[in-house]
Order: C-alpha cells, then structure tokens, then sequence
C-alpha cells in the first residue's frame, strides 16, 4: 500500500497467482468499501496527530491526554471534511486508539435508541450527537457481570417527587468497568433493579447525569473514577474505565428507559406492547459487530506474522547462499496458515452476519419471531468462537516472530494486550457457548416433533442420515470436494450433540445432566459454530467472484480452515465414527499439499487486507520489509537510551562495582 | 500463609481431605527446602525496597532504576545476612523482577566456569564474585538466534599484536536482546566466528570488556544501548535487554575461552583433549532450572485463579441465598483443574530433571557419554513442552478469572508477559521439539539394530508389544490404574513415531521427508515428552511420602493429569487404534469424577505452594480472599485518579462539550 522505494518482498508479491486488487475488494466486500477504507486509512496515517508508534513511553496520564486529544481532532476533523458515518466510523476505526468515543457511539447511544421511547430519544440524541452530552453504558458492577439479573444497585420510585433513587447499596453493587465513565462520560445509561411500591421487577436502564456540564466535577451523591491500570503498555490504558457508586441520587421519572416497560405517575410498572425480543436485536447487532473486529484483528497479527516470515531466515544456508525464509519450514506454515484461512473465514462469516441480521430486524418488524433464537444462539456462538480463536491466534502470531515479536515495536504485544478482553466483554465466552448448547439441546430433543430446525441448525433435519452415514474419502484429493467437508461437519456436530443429548437424558434431571456434562457441552457447541463458518466460506466461494486467480484462492483458503480443523479435533470426526483414521491421515496429507499451494500466495494474500502501515503498527510487517534498519533506528527512541550512564548507576551500581557496601565474604 | 484476621476461605480450607503442611514438603521437595522459602519469602516480602506493587505506575526509567535500587539492595543483605548460595539464590527468586543480576549469575559466570580454562576462572571468577565486575552473554544477534552457526560477528587473530578484533561487520551483526547488556554489564562473554590466518574456525566465546570501570562510559569501537519497551507494564521492561556493535575492538588473545579449543601465540587452531560434549552437560543444567521455573509460573497462576473461583459466585442464587462460586462450575474446573495437575506434574518432572542433572555429569566425569543423547533429547523436550504448557496456562488462568483478570492488579497480566518470552529463550520451542524428534527418529531406526533405548526412551524397546497391544479399559475405574495410563502414552507415543519413521521413508531422501513431515514430527516429539511427564508423575506417587491424605492427592492429580491429556489428544490414542472410542469416552467420565474429587481440596492444593501475597502479587489470588475490598481501595491509587478533573479537559472535552470547533452538520 504504501510508495516505498525499497521493497524487499518485491520477490514474494512477484510470485502471486492472483488479481490482488480484485482480491482487496473480495475482503473489503464491494470496491466502495475497498476507497472508503482508503481515503480514511491514510487521512489518519498522514495526520501527525494521530500519531502511535511512541504510546509504550507515555506514563498513563499523558497517555489518556493524548487520547482526547486524538479524540477531539477526530470530532474536529470529521467536521471539518463532512464525512459521512460511514467515513466517520472507518476514521475512528484507523485511529486504532480505545477510548470515549467508542462507548458514546457504540453503547450509549445503541441504548437510548433501542431502550428509550420516541419522545425520549427526541430528547436525548440530539445532545448525545451534538456530543453536548457523553455518554457511557453502566452494567457491569464490582461483584456482577455475566449475571445480569443478578446486579445491586437500585432504583427505587419515590411517588411522593416523581423521581427514582439511584443507590449503591453495597460495595459489590459499585459500578465497575464501564469505559468512558472513570474521567470523562458527562452522563450514563445506568442499569438497576427498578423498585416500586416495595417491589422488586428486574433490571431495567436509567438515564444519569454523572458530572457538571460547566466544571465536570461529579454530582452530589457521586463517586467515579479510574478503575486502574490494565494489560499491555498502551492498549486499553487509553481507556478511562470506571468505577460509580451512587449515594440515593435521584433522577426525574422520564429518565427511565421506558420503550418496553414503563413506571407511571402513580408508581404502577406496566409491560409496554413492544415485545421484549426486540432487545435481542441489538444484542444481535453488537455481536456481529464483534465478529467483524475479530476478522480485523487477526488479520492484522497474521499480515505481520506472513511478511516477517518472509524477512527472516534463519538456518539452512549452503555454499555461501542465504539462510532459508522462516515461511518455507512446514512448522511455520502448519501454525501460521490455518490462521490466515481463518481471518478469511472470520471475514465472510462476519459479513454474514450482517445479512442475518437485516433479515431479524425486518422480520422483527413484521413481528416474526419465529428465528430469533436461532440467529441469537448463531451469533453468540459465532461471537464466542471467533473472539477465543483471534486471541490465541494473536499469540501465536506473535510466537512465529520469534525473539522479535517480543518488542513492543513488533505492534504483536500491543495488539494482544488491546484485543483479549474481547473474549470477555459483551458475554463471556464460557457462558455464550453454554447457551448455544442449550438451544442445540432443545432442538435435538424437538427433532421427532415435527418442529423443522431452521437457519444453521436446518443441517439437524437430516438427522437420520447423518447419524448413519460413513465419509466416503479414499484419496487426499477427495477432501478438495466442498460436499464431503461439509457434511462430514455436520455428522460430527450432529452426532455429539445427540451423544450429548443421550448423555444427559441419564440423570435423574435434565438441570443436573447439563451441568455435569457442561464441559462436553462446549464442544457440542463449538462443532456447530465451526460447521456455520465453513459452510459460510463454502457457500461464499460458490458466489461469483471477479479477478483472475481470486475464486481459486479462496477455494484453497477455505479448504486449508476445514481440513485444519477436522486434523486438529481429529478425535471427535473419529470416535462419533464418521471418518476412519485412514481418512483422517489422508485429510493430514492434503493439508500439506494446500499448505505448498499458499505458500507463493502468502504475501500477497496479507496484501489483500490492504493495511497501512500506521495502522499496522508494525516495524516487524512494514509493507517493504525492510525490518532490520527499522528495528535498529527505533531502539535508541526508549527514554533509557536519553543518555549513555543510565539514572541510577551512580546511587545503585558504582558502588557495587567498587565494593563500597560488601563485607567481604564469598 | 499470612496471619490474616480474617478468612473468607477458611470454610474452604476446612473442607481439605489432607494434610497442607505435609504437601508443602512434596511441593518443595524437603522440610528444608520449605523453610528456606519461607524464611526468604518472608524476608523480601517484609522489606519495603523489594515493594512491587506500584510497578505499573512508573515509566521505564523509573523502573529501571527502582530495579536497580532492588538489586543493590539484595547484595547489600545477601552480605549483611551472610546468606548461604542456596539462600540467596531463593531471595533472588522472591524479589521477583528482571534484571541484569540474573544475567551475571545466571549466564555470564556459568559461561566463565563452563568454557574457560583453570587459569581464566582463577582470573575471572573471583572479580564476577565480588561482583567487581558485572558481566553478561552475548550471543543472538539482530539476524540470527535459533542458528548459531550462523552468527556474524567476527573474532580476527592479528599475531602481529597477539589480540583478536572483535568486529561486526553488518547491522544483522549486532549483538541483540542480551539481558544486561543496554545499560549495565561492564563485561560480555562475546560469540563470535573465530578467525585465525583467514580461516574461520566457527563459532567461540571471548570475554570483552564493554564499560569503563571508571566513569562507566563505552569503550572505544563500541556502541550499545538498550532495544526498546517490551510486553506488559512491568515484566521485562525493568531489565536493560540491550544492543552491541563492535568497530573493530581489541582484546588479548587470552580472553578467548580456551577449555575446548585454542589460538596459539603463533595463531594455529588447536582442539583441546576436553571432549566438546562437556558443553551439552551446561545446557541440561540450564533447561532444567527452566523446567523448575515453569512449575513456579503456572502454579503462581493457578493459586490465584483458583482462590478467586472460590471467592467469586455468579448465577444459581436461588431463594435470596448467594450464588454459585465459579470454581463449582464443571466448565471452570476442567480447564483449571487439569491446569492445577499440570503444576504438580511440573514441579516433579523438575525435581527429577535435577537428578537426570547429576547423573549425567557424574558419567561426563567418567568420560561415559552413552546417556548424554537420550539427556539432551529430554531435557531439551521438557524444557520446550512445560514452558509452551505455562505460557498457554497463565492466559487461561487470566480468562478463567473474567474481566477482573484484566486489571495489572490481579497480577495474571505481568505474570503473562513476564513468562512467555521462556517459549522462545535457550532454544525456540518448535526447533527443540524437532530436535527431539530427530533423536526418537534415530531411536526407532535403531530398534532392529540391538542397540537398546535407554533412559526415557527405554519404553521403545517394547516396540513390538506396544504396536499390537490393546487397551484393556472396561470401566471408567480401569482409567485409574496407573499400569494402564503407563502403557496408554508409551503405545500412543511409539506408534506415533514409528507411522512417522514409515511416512519419512516414502520421500526421496530422508532430510525431504523430515522437512515434509515436521508438523507431524512436533506431534510425536509432544507424545513422547507428556509420557515421560506422566510417568514420573506415577513414580512420585509410588514414592514414601508423609502425611495424611498427601499420597491420596497426588494420585488424584496425577489422574487427572493424564485423563485430560487423553481426552485433549483423543484422536491420537484413537487413531493409533490403541484405545476405543468407548474407552475415550470412560476416560472422560473418570475425569468428572475426579474433578469432584479436587474440587473440595483446590484452595488447600495451591496454599501447599506456599506463596506469600508478596510473592503472588495479585489482589484476586490473596490468601484471605478479601477481594473486593482491596480491589476498590487499589483503583484510587491510579495516578488518572490524582486529580478529579483529568489533564486534558479544559483544551478537549470542554471544547467539545460546548460545541466550540464543531460545524452544524449531524
């Protein structure tokens, strides 16, 4: 991407069978996409504000000032240029800085539009648009996450001013994590347990004004502030999340989030007619979103991992030769390319999902309910499985860079440090998988009732045939045909969930069966999620796709994520007695001959991501890769390197070395 | 382990089926050992300069040079104390920071004492004592680490002045990541390419001096400073891991390390009669502390994560009763309790390394080499298997302790970033495991030749018993004779190596079929290296050990230990034909059962480590399980937290806020 003078994977990209810009517009999903990503790529990557590469020396403190400053030039600049929201939200996303802003548009805002009455979000988006207000989304508390139900803080009608009483009533109740809150959200969406009358009706989400719009200093009855440093150097340490307790502060009725529960005058809770479902929606929405990062993250980790394997050599030299690239061993390409396939794999699914849910939310209109379990349990498994395997991915992405990847400078740490409370946030991964198998369950034990399994779970109506059928591989070649991968996918997700099913129908409750089995539960879960993504990518290679080379391409990559998948849970495809070992060796062996066909490919194939290298932050996946020079020049920026006889030799090594504080001894 | 008033697990620790104090003797090997610990522990934890939990907070030059304050001062009582070798090294261990006295104990002077002839250590030796000196190794260079025969820095005899000059001649030649070398180390043990008379020799080691003994500055023809920030806040930021370039630098012949070849005053190159196979007796030692270190790292983790299951509920409340605690969760316990086994396995594999330690330098003495392959294979195994195991284990920890585990000050992130650069130091994990591979590859070759396997190989002897045998598992109890895991992972591991020794033979050449199948060659070393772990697991058990319910428990762990390695490896032992789809699926029951059986002992199991909160360093793995409190009380200590208004509002929030640089569009 960028107009380098030297390239030194000029060699690499030479060798590319592929239409690589036909191919950026196959990842991006239309050429729109493909310039829109352009222009606000390189607007940040020109501005020097936006500067990056130095956030591992500031203290915290000149971190987050930076950070708004970041954020203000970007409000400033967004503008200034008219972008449009979509150009506005690709400009925050090559920021690539957590902060504020993501919680104001991504979960404030989200909220008051899903929960708020039309005369409330009159009221409210306005301000929170104009950014006259920030906001932030205040859940999770001290001693509550997953268990939403379960949260403390209260907010109790009092009839007699027409206010509710927003309290903390214990320590655990406090407020906690919620980004944005600690230092700068003016307001927040705050949830409690709505109380009226003495009765307790669940938790339900309240407009509070936190801090003064003229000096920003906290409301009476308020206590907010950083919750403390977190992982990584800069990572989220941008992010100002934070800590709230309430001391009885009271708030007008009309701040309750009234769109399907309401409070009257008199203190009486009323169920709206809006259905309850429709909250799903946005969990739908959100979710999806998440799945996005995910490809975006690992695709990032794995364009640094190719390029840098390509630099580096090491070992194999003869006669004088240089040592071979580090991407030519099979260790490096049986670790390195089932996570390139799989940021492929994580790009389709994840614009998938966004066809998923423009059909709920049309059908949510037309008060269809009917798949709105299945695209819940669909998008919480995808969720779930992409944020687990991304993280790890990271990881290893750094591991393959060796040494190197150590270095902050490598952007590796960084980019692992920011992404992994992914696998956290928006629902635990442990608990979203849990759920998906507890709808597998139900629709297996609905199998014989007629109930037809819909959407991604449609595979289940062929119950019987699955159950029985064998693979019939007999050469490594057959396991190229998208047929024989996906159904042997669905006989192995199938099978382990009727074992499962049987499993649990042993104990003496349905309850006491699932928890006990609950571990085998999540592998029941993730044989689905996986089926959905590789039929996804099967069903994204059959569509036409421009570009000489590119539909080939995709073809291999789809192939390499499936049959990486059947060597690496080899043991579930054998024992629920789909495949034979033979097959599962032969699978192995086609591995490696797709492995030989990527391996050209490889540079190029990250090219296709189209990443600048701001956003890359990278010195260890610069474009031109010319890695060592870089490393060299970057490593006399660290404040240690300001002079020559560090801080410290004086008072703590000189007299060591002069043997002015040893009794003589050893 | 403190004297805490109160206990929120005391009702755990009362639920303990065995004796705690007498597993801490198994755990540290010896009432000695545990005393020795515990007094050091003590002594660090109680001295305010080794404090370390404002680590986050600080710059990198402030905490570099706070570690250096703790180095100076731990010599300081070392001296004063009089500290036994043994003592002093565990006090090191406890202050628990990085630094260039590591380097200098750990490397520089074993270097000394292993390479150097009796004249050099006479010389050397005592100044490096005294720490007069302060030395460091290096060795990898910006463009080589794994290969190092191919380093390029040069050592040039010049008989005209009887020096060497110590050159590098490229920017890939710069010395890169020696710990101690950026801003500390007066002396470094050098690697470089010998050359005498235009010949070279390969590679050598030469004693250089860097720094001035007067004022500390560089010598001339030398530049070095310090690489750049690393993962995490703290972690490996507090030590100087540095660059070093040599302009053609001087130094005597004589400070070339002679023990096993030498330069003549005329420049011939003499091999000395010391066989170089006394080299490999360094680094079992040195991979055998790794191992030793691994248990520490994991078990660290798993204490704390499995104090703060216990103390965290969530969900399951029913009836105004409290929730659930996570760690009664099957979910949570199979992926933490396999982990807490997988410390136990650690700590005896390491014990028993020690051993292997001994015996092989015992025969070196004796001039009998025939062991030192099968020592060298293992070791260097273990030390690949256990350090992967505990970097993957301590992430797993974090995520098993939810968003809180995010926060630096649970601990789990610096331990992260603080352990995983172990995969990667003393040999990069994958080529260790090929290196394995190539032995057991040559093992198996030689199964006809009457050339008996011995040590940890000795199993392949019963090659023709293991490749036809059958699992004779009927019940999940058959799972729990030990007689029967044993032959379980012999038989996996040798059919796994000898299918691989039939599939190599197919290719061309063997060096072909190597490189082919090196994904496949990881997969057998891995078998081969978890059975050696798993059967000294088993003769720790069979051992005499005191105390009520210990031996009970350890059998437990060892259970668990291998169960879960069947059930994560299924496809292996199935597809080898050893074990039956049934029989994998009794494995996994057995494991449930077992997992009940820990779940009452968990928070006794990690007490048994012995760890101070000092030495832990996470306020979720406190041995009172005061959680909550002190995270709240920690938070405000932020310095975003100094002030209520942060730095940067008043130039941008408030502009914002009050719509001073925005244009009317949105």
């Amino acid at each position: 991407m960028e107009g380098a003078a030297v390239d030194h994977l000029a060699h690499e990209r030479i060798r590319a069978q592929f239409d690589v810009e036909a191919m950026k517009v196959a990842w991006a999903g239309s050429k729109h996409a493909v310039d829109v990503a352009d222009r606000m790529a390189r607007l940040v990557a020109s501005d020097p504000v936006f500067k990056k590469d130095n956030r591992m020396m500031l203290g915290r403190k000149e971190l987050f000032k930076n950070t708004l400053r970041k954020a203000a030039h970007a409000w400033r600049r967004i503008n200034e240029l008219c972008l449009t929201e979509e150009e506005a939200s690709m400009l925050r996303i090559f920021v690539d800085e957590p902060g504020y802003v993501d919680l104001h548009w991504g979960m404030f805002v989200p909220a008051i539009k899903g929960q708020g009455t039309d005369e409330q979000q009159k009221k409210w988006l306005p301000l929170a648009y104009k950014m006259q207000i920030i906001g932030c989304y205040a859940q999770t508390e001290l001693g509550h996450g997953s268990n939403v139900q379960g949260l403390e803080t209260t907010a109790t009608f009092d009839p007699k001013t027409d206010e509710f009483i927003i309290h903390s009533p214990t320590l655990t109740s406090s407020k906690w994590w919620p980004g944005g809150l600690g230092k700068i959200s003016t307001h927040a969406v705050v949830y409690a347990r709505l109380i009226t009358d003495g009765k307790d009706h669940g938790i339900n989400g309240f407009i509070v004004q936190l801090r003064s719009l003229d000096d920003h200093s906290p409301l009476p009855g308020i206590v907010v502030g950083d919750i403390g440093t977190k992982f990584g150097n800069g990572a989220y340490n941008t992010m100002d999340n934070g800590v709230l307790r309430f001391d009885h502060v009271r708030i007008p009725r009309n701040q309750m989030l009234m769109r399907v529960s309401q409070v009257t005058r008199e203190g009486k809770f009323v169920q709206s007619d809006v259905p309850r479902q429709l909250l799903y929606g946005t969990m739908v929405y959100v979710r999806q979103t998440i799945v996005s990062d995910a490809s975006k993250a690992l695709s990032r980790a794995v364009c640094i991992a190719v390029r840098y394997s390509a630099v580096r050599r090491q070992f194999g030299s003869q006669d004088g030769c240089p040592e071979t690239q580090v991407i030519d061993y099979k260790t490096q390409q049986s670790r390195l390319f089932p996570l390139l396939a799989s940021a492929y794999a994580f790009r389709f699914v994840g614009e998938w999902l966004k066809w998923l849910y423009r059909d709920v939310t049309e059908r949510l209109q037309a008060n269809d309910f009917s798949t709105l379990p299945e695209a819940h349990a669909c998008t919480a498994g995808l969720k779930s499985l992409t944020t687990s395997v991304t993280a790890d991915g990271i990881e290893e992405c750094r591991k393959l860079c060796g040494g190197h990847g150590y270095l902050c400078s490598s952007g590796l740490p960084e980019l692992f440090a920011v992404y992994v409370p992914a696998c956290t946030y928006e629902g635990d991964n442990v608990v979203l998988l849990l759920q998906v198998a507890r709808f597998l369950m139900k629709t297996v034990s609905q199998l014989g009732s007629g109930k037809k399994p819909v959407g991604t779970t449609a595979y289940m109506g062929s119950v019987q045939h699955l159950m029985q059928s064998k693979c019939d591989v007999l050469t490594a070649e057959d396991w190229l045909k998208p047929s024989i991968i996906l159904e042997a996918f669905e006989a192995r997700a199938i099978r382990l969930a009727v074992n499962c099913a049987k499993n649990i129908s042993k104990f003496p409750s349905q309850e006491e069966g699932f928890s006990e089995l609950s571990a085998d539960l999540l592998e029941v879960a993730i044989a689905h999620c996986q089926l959905i993504i590789v039929s996804k990518f099967i069903d994204k290679v059959k569509e036409d796709i421009q570009g000489h080379g590119v539909k080939e391409l995709l073809q291999i990559l789809c192939n390499v994520y499936a049959l990486s998948l059947v060597h690496k849970h080899l043991g579930d495809f054998i024992s629920t007695g789909y495949i034979t070992p033979k097959q599962g060796a032969l699978a192995n062996e086609q591995l490696r001959f797709l492995y030989a066909q990527v391996r050209p490919n490889a540079v190029a194939l990250v090219d296709a991501f189209n990443y600048t290298d701001h956003y890359l932050g990278s010195i260890l996946g610069r474009y031109d890769g010319n890695v060592y020079p870089k490393l060299y020049e970057e490593a006399w920026k660290d404040p240690l390197n300001d002079t020559v006889v560090p801080d410290g030799y004086h008072e703590y090594v000189r007299p060591l070395l002069k043997q002015k504080f040893t009794v003589s001894r050893m």
